[in-house]
């Protein structure tokens, strides 16, 4: 269909906004992308890798001509990141961004805008346990839901046309209010994410005790673990710090639940465990037919 | 090498039990390999697929002939398993089972097994979250490990034969100390699995609140859950009652930390969080060293 936007500058040059890059080259949608990243090392990978027009080493240079801008930096630079865009941002110009927190880093950006800016935060629920520019690739949002959490009086052209842009990137678009957001991604990302941070970390003291048998018979359940807690640690401490409340009200919910599994292993009562193994089967298959999930047996992964 | 055993008799024919046969057939392990399976709609299914030569409705009928007998039915269903083939055993068989838990299924076991034959139990560290006759196939215990913990006396030809067996189908093997085991397992296995059936309960109920939200979006972590929690009830039940101690133990431990990271969430120590998120990222690294899972991105998952 050509080119939805003239000049996409994308700040953040990690795995998401490398994916973009490679997603809307892959698609035609952008007539051009620029690209800023802190480091020199990352432009330099970068400019290798050429998913970018041009890299620039100062975001606000890297704006300068933008019609859209997506911020795809940890949540905890959000705000830096929006004070250095600002006074360069080209009127008419749409800001976004990826973050995985939403009522908070809207908080964070949307008073150092220009009144003559949109802003349209949005959210791809796609990622790997691995960051920087080289984990990228065409296909990461592909089949996977990107959400946008427009702000009250949201232009709805752009908002449609943003929504053009990610469904050109191969993602499926929902729109929802930036609380509730937070609220279903402290459910299916955030809770699970630190449980799995936490059970990996008791494996690691216990691991000292045990030597490297953790390590050596993970493949009964453990080692899936392993993969969340393998992922970028900036970003999952900007996330835990950004959404406080309904991720520590999920972990209330999850720990009451634990103690009633606990209990009745501790009084032998097969029942309630067998009911509870039972119902929990059910939201596998739901999201095997949602197409969220492979059916093959263990992922389909391959063995190393 | 040629057979290692004459006549294997596998009592349950369903992941384990069948996947056993897939690979004993491969590498030639066994001149005849027979199996019972409860239910005739089991026996059914196995004969029509051909893993066995021949396919008993009476356990004792099945191991009348045997040089081995594995034991492939559930923790809890091993010892009323161990009291009707007790009887038919050949002098001088080995009896061997596959029970994720060890101390209790010795307790169980043993005492009903007459002098002549010799038990030595065994898990073979490998499964998927599928179960049943069909679930099985050869390659299950490809470098994955088996460990072994015979009782003090066994003999130790045949327990060198019984690993020469698990080698043959494809599993390095170990020895261990049945308590050993159990705990080793609570850590690398059955707590994980209780903490994903739990989480995938918090959902669940969630759902209903929130309608399919927790499905559609569970590709930000979650699924990976629910793919554990979606393992058979009845094994996962009897798991738990059997393996207890070391079980509680491992989840009071887990509480007790998360408890520590809820608490650095609350207060905002973003320090502590990244600390304990970057100790976690080295376990990954270790399993990936060690052979016992893939390198490539989200398990190198395809997508639906
Ligand atoms: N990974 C996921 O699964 C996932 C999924 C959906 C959304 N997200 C969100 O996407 C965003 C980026 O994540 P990512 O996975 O792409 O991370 P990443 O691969 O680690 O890349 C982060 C990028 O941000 C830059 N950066 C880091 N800290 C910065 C700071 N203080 N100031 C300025 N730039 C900084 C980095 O620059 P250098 O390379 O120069 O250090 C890098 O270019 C985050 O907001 C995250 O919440 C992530
Ligand atoms: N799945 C894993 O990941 C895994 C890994 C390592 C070890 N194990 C262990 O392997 C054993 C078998 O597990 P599996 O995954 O193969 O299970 P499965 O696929 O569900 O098969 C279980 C077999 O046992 C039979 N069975 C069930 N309850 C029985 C009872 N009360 N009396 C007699 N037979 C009964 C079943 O007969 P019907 O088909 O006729 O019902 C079926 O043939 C368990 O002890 C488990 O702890 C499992």
């Amino acid at each position: 269909e050509g080119p939805i936007y003239d000049t996409v500058a994308l700040i953040g040059l990690g795995l998401i906004g490398s994916s973009i890059a490679w997603a809307a080259r892959r698609a035609g949608l952008a007539r051009r992308i620029v690209g800023h990243a802190r480091s020199a090392a990352t432009r330099e990978t970068a400019a290798r890798l050429g998913f970018c027009d041009e890299v620039f080493a100062a975001p606000a240079e890297c704006v300068r001509d933008a019609d859209l801008v997506i911020l795809c930096v940890p949540v905890g630079a959000m705000e830096a990141t929006a004070r250095a865009i600002a006074p360069a941002l080209k009127p008419g110009a749409v800001v976004s961004d990826v973050g995985s927190v939403k009522a908070a880093v809207i908080e964070a950006v949307a008073p150092h805008l220009p009144e003559e800016v949109h802003f349209i935060p949005a959210h791809p629920l796609a990622g790997t346990e691995h960051s920087g520019p080289e984990a990228g690739f065409a296909e990461l949002f592909d089949n996977r839901w990107c959400i946008l959490t427009p702000l009250p009086g949201s232009d709805r052209g752009q908002v449609a046309r943003l929504r053009r842009l990610w469904e050109g990137c191969g993602a499926n678009v929902d729109e929802m209010d930036p609380a509730h957001h937070d609220l279903v991604l402290a459910v299916t990302s955030h809770a699970p994410h630190l449980i799995a941070y936490t059970m990996v970390g008791v494996a690691d003291h216990l691991r000292r005790v045990t030597d490297s048998e953790v390590i050596k018979y993970s493949a009964a359940g453990f080692r899936d673990f392993t993969r969340i807690a393998a992922s970028d640690p900036t970003m999952w401490r900007d996330v835990f710090l950004n959404n406080k409340e309904a991720t520590l009200e999920i972990l209330g919910r999850f720990t009451e639940e634990l103690f009633v599994l606990q209990r009745a292993i501790r009084m032998g009562d097969g029942d309630l465990l067998f009911d509870y193994f039972t119902r929990t089967r059910a939201i596998r298959r739901g999201i095997i037919e949602a197409g969220q999930d492979t059916a093959a047996p263990d992922f389909g992964r391959v063995k190393p």
